[in-house]
């Protein structure tokens, strides 16, 4: 049974960087996610793909995924995408939403149980859609999001961030959405609209945490080689969702730490660096738990003074 | 006896923000640099100024600052420059190097004895001069710099490089310096010219410290309001070299050790983050070791995991 629902996008990506060019490969909020999340419990997809998505090849490289959720309708997501350089943001060439256009999610029985859900990026209106679904039983709901939404569909984002205990957006979305230049500003608005967690990602600069207790700054993990950062941040927080559920255990009174979330925000940070070292999935499927372990050691080191 | 001779200019600046705007006030690298620096020890300066240029107001805004190093030659330098909404970096509106232009260092006597040295930004050929004049005696020497000596002066920077234990630049000076948009890759390429200590500032982002053994990353100090970043940087490399010069004694086998070097930087940070969050340098004379104390503890809580 899954401990982590995730629901969000499953796409093929076409992805050119100074290093190369990729075709068709696995793509998408919910598949970086849970390929990032299965490192530390059982995950269970909500999402839709076509018949040109090889499933049975997605759940052989993703150990611990659960695809009851997945529909299957006409043909996959498809993004195309190009970094230049400086390798910051990537220029989307085209996005043809196909099966994801009219997604509709539904919240499989056997997911019922699960303590933890993340709504990865997807229209606002669908991560309403599986809000409506969850049974309250005190489970923690966090949501990410991107600057598509935070243009069209404004209100119902506002009403997604309401219901949630975390959410999680890059810097250039917290600016959008909140109005304002200030990424304190930004944490600290997002606080009074409802969660109690929110994370500011920064890329190469690490990400933010704000919380009712404070502030935590964590720098990004240094990398002398960033070959393709499409998914880095959905990887951030599969992972960091994926350890909360794997140290906690649901119950009426489920409560989530903020020091716990400050490490499970490390973790992410650390399942993000791999993600970008390699094009699309290729290192978050490769990368076993001695190698996740001794990075997050190194992270220490480089963070402590 | 000042124990931390800079080197840089001194400059009247007129500065526009969203939060308003200031005309002819001071300014320039080693006018910030030695404010911060002398909260930790006495400091000598070495500069030029014109006699518009008002160095008893100066001298007594900051304690602990020995003025023989600067001389008085015709105008003072004059910047004016302008930050937009998202105050990243300034637009230049002008630039009169005025005395400055001519500038040539003479390291005073009453300096000799300083251990440590900081070439603030300035022309490279300047910071050369004022190198041929220190005489060897086990000195911890650093430099900053700026993207318009990289593109005129790149032969005498890396000159200066060469010579030096410390090399502080921020992100973008880094990457056009080692050409490379990899700031780890740029911080590994500096230790290969030969500084035993590279910093490479990222304004809100904090700076990577890269040593011989090893990375510190320091997140950037949270700062809900900034009024004018200007200077910050500069105030960051003279809090580090003040604090590292306070703790240190000056000996034939004088060292730095890279766990003092991660302490100063964060005091760096903190005397930055300060200096951002005012005009000019209003808030680096206003500051007292109290408020710097208590916000190095904050740092540390929200830098911990």
């Amino acid at each position: 049974m899954p401990k982590l629902v995730i629901c969000g996008s499953m796409a093929l990506d076409t992805i050119e960087t100074p290093y190369g060019k990729r075709q068709n490969i696995i793509g998408g909020s919910a598949s970086y996610a849970a390929l990032a999340a299965a490192k530390f419990c059982p995950v269970g997809i909500i999402s839709s793909v076509g018949n040109d998505f090889d499933l049975k090849r997605f759940s052989s490289v993703g150990k611990r995924l659960d695809l009851t959720g997945v529909t299957i309708l006409g043909r996959t997501l498809r993004w195309s995408g190009r970094y230049d350089y400086a390798m910051q943001e990537a220029k989307t060439r085209s996005t043809k939403l196909n099966s994801m256009a009219h997604f509709r999610p539904t919240l499989p029985a056997a997911y019922q149980s699960a303590g933890f859900y993340l709504l990865a990026n997807a229209d606002p209106r669908a991560q309403l859609e599986l809000l409506r679904q969850v049974k309250p039983k005190g489970q923690f709901i966090a949501a990410d999001t991107m600057n598509f939404w935070i243009f069209r569909e404004r209100a119902k984002l506002l009403k997604v961030i309401k219901r949630i205990h975390l959410l999680c957006l890059n810097e250039n979305e917290a600016r959008q959405l909140l109005e304002t230049p200030n990424l304190v500003q930004a944490g600290q608005r997002v606080l009074a609209l409802g969660p109690a967690f929110v994370i500011i990602k920064k890329g190469e600069h690490g990400a933010l945490l704000f919380s009712r207790t404070g502030i935590f700054a964590a720098a990004g993990y240094p990398l002398e080689s960033v070959i393709d950062p499409t998914g880095a941040g959905d990887a951030l927080a599969g992972a960091l969702m994926g350890y909360l559920a794997s140290q906690i255990r649901l119950s009426s009174t489920l409560t989530v730490s903020e020091p716990l979330v400050r490490k499970a925000l490390v973790i992410g940070c650390t399942l993000a660096s791999f993600t970008a070292e390699a094009f699309g999935v290729e290192n978050l499927v490769a990368v076993g738990k001695e190698e996740i372990r001794n990075r997050y050691e190194v992270y220490q080191k480089i963070h402590a003074f």
